[in-house]
Parts: C-alpha cells; sequence; structure tokens
C-alpha cells in the first residue's frame, strides 16, 4: 500500500530527496503530531551525515507544502498543511499542460454530478432564499444566452458546492472553475452550433428542483443542464 | 476573479513571499511556456534588490512545487508541475486536520457518484473482461464480508476510476483511498450494527449492470453499494 503512494525510483533521488523522506518518515515512525517541535538543522545535520545546506534545502522544502512552520522561541514545529494552497500556485501560472487541463475539466463535470446527494441532505431553508436571490439577479441582468459565463456560473454553482457542506470541495472548485472557463475558451471545439437533444436547463429550473425536494428531477435536469459540457468531452470531433 | 484564485493579506507576506510572487508575476505577463528559460538568481536578485539568499529561498518554493527545474547547461527552465504531487506529501504524513479528512473521505464518494456517465460513455470490453477477473479473484478469496477492505476496494474501483478514462482523477484516488480507509476506521463512528435499509449490492452485481450497459441500475446500485459510508457521513449518531 505503501508503494502505491509514494514511490519514487531510488535512482532517481537527489541528497536532499533522500534527505525529505528521511524526515517525513522520522515524524511519521515518531508519531510526532501538529505542534510538536522537531529537531534542529543541525542536529538533523549531525544524526544523517549531511551538510546543512542539505538540510536547508530538504527543510525548505517541507514548509512550503506546509508541514512545518518556524515560530518565535519555539523553532520549527509541526504544522496543519493546507491541502488546496499549493494546486492554488501551479494552477495560476498556467503551465499545466494540456492532458491534465482536460482532466480537470472533467473533474468539475464530474464534482458536480457526484455531490447531489449530500446536496440534498444538508441544504438548507436559508440555503434555498439565497439561491432564489442569486438566480433572480442573474434573471433581472437579461443573461439569456446558454453559454457558459463565468460569473453566472461561479455565483450559481459555488452556492450548490457550499451548500454540499465540503469545504475542501468548495476551495477546490473555486480553483475548478477558472481552469474550466480556461480550457472551455482556448482548448475545446467550439460549439456554438452545437444542437442540444433536450431542452435547455436553466438555473431557475434546477433551483425548483431544489425546492421541491425533487431529487431525481434535479440530477435528469443538471446532467441537461451539463450537457453541452458533457458533449464537448466525449464527442470532440461532433460542433 | 484573481482575488479569489490566490489572495493572501499583504501584511502577512514576508519577504520572500513576495519575491515568490513576483517571479510567477514575471512567469505569466512574459507568457512564458514550459522549456523557456528563466533568468539566473543574480540577474532576480538585482532586478528585485534584495538578497541573492531571498532569491534562492523563493526559487526553491517555486522548485519544489514543480514549476522551475535546473537542467544542466540550460540553468533553470520551466516545466509541467505535477498536479498532484504535492498531495501526496501532504497526505503521507497523517498531519491533515480532522475536517480535512472527513471532506476527503466524503470526496470520494462524491467522484465515484459523478464518473457514472463517463465510464459508461468510455467503458470498453475489454474493461468488462478484466473488471470480470477482479470480480472473480475476489469471489474465490471468499471475502462475504460487507465491510471495507482496502484491498478490494482498491482493485474494483480502482478500474472503474481508470475505465472512466481521466488520469488526474484516477492519480487523485490511489491517494483518496487510503485516506479513506483511515478516515474509516479512526475517524468516524463504528457501523457494524448498521442495518442497511436496502439489500447490499455487491461489486458482481455492478459488474452486471456495467455488461448490460444499465446506467440507471448502475447508478442506484453504487448508490447502494455505499450507502454505509453515507450513512456514517450524514447521519454520525446513528449507529
Amino acid at each position: 500500500m505503501k508503494n502505491r503512494i509514494n514511490i519514487t525510483p531510488l535512482t532517481n533521488l537527489s541528497l536532499v530527496d533522500k534527505v525529505e523522506i528521511s524526515i517525513t518518515e522520522y515524524i511519521k515512525q515518531n508519531k510526532l503530531e501538529v505542534g510538536d517541535t522537531i529537531p534542529k538543522e543541525m542536529e538533523f545535520s549531525e544524526a544523517l551525515g549531511v551538510s546543512r545546506t542539505v538540510i536547508r534545502e530538504a527543510l525548505s522544502r517541507l514548509r512550503t507544502i506546509g508541514i512545518i512552520e518556524t515560530k518565535k522561541h519555539k523553532g520549527m514545529v509541526l504544522s496543519h498543511p493546507d491541502f488546496i494552497q499549493n494546486f492554488e500556485k501551479v494552477i495560476g501560472t498556467n503551465l499545466l499542460g494540456d492532458e491534465t487541463l482536460k482532466d480537470i475539466f472533467e473533474l468539475r463535470l464530474i464534482l458536480e454530478m457526484g455531490m447531489i446527494d449530500l446536496l440534498f441532505a444538508r441544504k438548507t431553508e436559508q440555503d434555498l432564499v439565497e439561491l432564489e436571490k442569486i438566480v433572480t439577479k442573474m434573471e433581472a441582468k437579461n443573461s439569456k444566452s446558454t453559454l457558459f459565463s463565468l460569473e453566472n456560473e461561479v455565483a450559481f454553482h459555488g452556492k450548490l458546492y457550499e451548500m454540499s457542506g465540503n469545504t475542501t470541495l468548495q476551495r477546490f472548485q473555486n480553483l475548478l472553475l477558472p481552469v474550466f472557463e480556461y480550457v472551455h475558451d482556448h482548448k475545446l471545439p467550439n460549439t456554438e452550433t452545437y444542437e442540444y437533444s433536450k431542452k435547455f436547463v436553466s438555473h431557475r429550473e434546477l433551483l425548483n428542483y431544489l425546492k421541491e425536494n425533487n431529487i431525481k428531477g434535479f440530477r435528469k435536469g443538471l446532467a441537461q443542464h451539463l450537457e453541452p459540457h458533457f458533449n464537448r468531452v466525449l464527442n470532440p470531433t461532433k460542433v
């Protein structure tokens, strides 16, 4: 099981890689917890028999991914890594490959279809009032277009993520939607001439399914609402 | 839009933070691409008016998250960041907070329910032959238990992720399943006395729905298959 998670061919490991792994193993084997102090640079250097420069580089990596932080008068302590933060940095650079970008495009569709059960189990009356306000505001702006509009998508779908009550998912989608827009605009064939096989389901109609507590209707409706996107992913030659 | 993605209160930024942001902005504004060379440590130091030590630390962070790499005779070049790699390191440490762990537990349920459309659109005859082999092997081991077994889960559900044809998702789930097991065993109330509201749906039955190309049956069956997990998440007091 461990092999599947975190294996690196031994021949490719630099000294810093090895030290990074050693320190991570040290944390695991001693069952250290958040807030616990870890040894000083010098102590690691002596125990592992490598230079302080190498130790410093390895510790710097662990600091970057959020596993350790330096506190005044306490030295280095373990901290809760931020699960999403490094994603943010990577996504911000536009350096992701096309395949990964398309995977992320699909991931958004997967997450929205997948969270329906939690959404229905957790939605509150207050949520529905707030969602209705969002829909009414969107309609007032006369946004009749069925094409993707990031602002509308974020307002409406972001609220759905919030209602599903999973904070990690919600932060994740804040990252995914801009990638989604980018891929939509630049990386997939145009669908302006796409013919809907069924009628378009609006945000208002999705809201109504939620208010009626109609999970089947919502599931079908959301699939139709997202159909142009699914179509682009699944039938890239049909435009 | 940018604000939502990557905002840090200015007062909390260290000099290294600021340099890291400056370099990232430099990459974006000059529309640099994978393989492009970036300026040397010394050049950044002079342009930004900060010490080489600070520049080195910022570059080290960008190297850690996979945005730059050092190549012989070429210096520092931009590279495809590995979307999943830093997750692996963070998850490996067991330092994630309980809330994040529970979020990840839910995320697995969300992903499996959400990928059904792609799974049915992309499954091949060869996939079904391989999945059948997995199920037959599991049955031969007489694993009648309905309780969570990581090995079985990985074999069967991992194949479903593979069949859905999304590489990022597949790598993501390789990380999620061990977290799922950990949360299952340590962080949620025991469900050994849990009474199924409907009959348990086995891996074999799910396979049959796939072979019959019965997406409705599969969707309902998978929801029942995952029901004990959904129940633990949604009704933590009922055991």
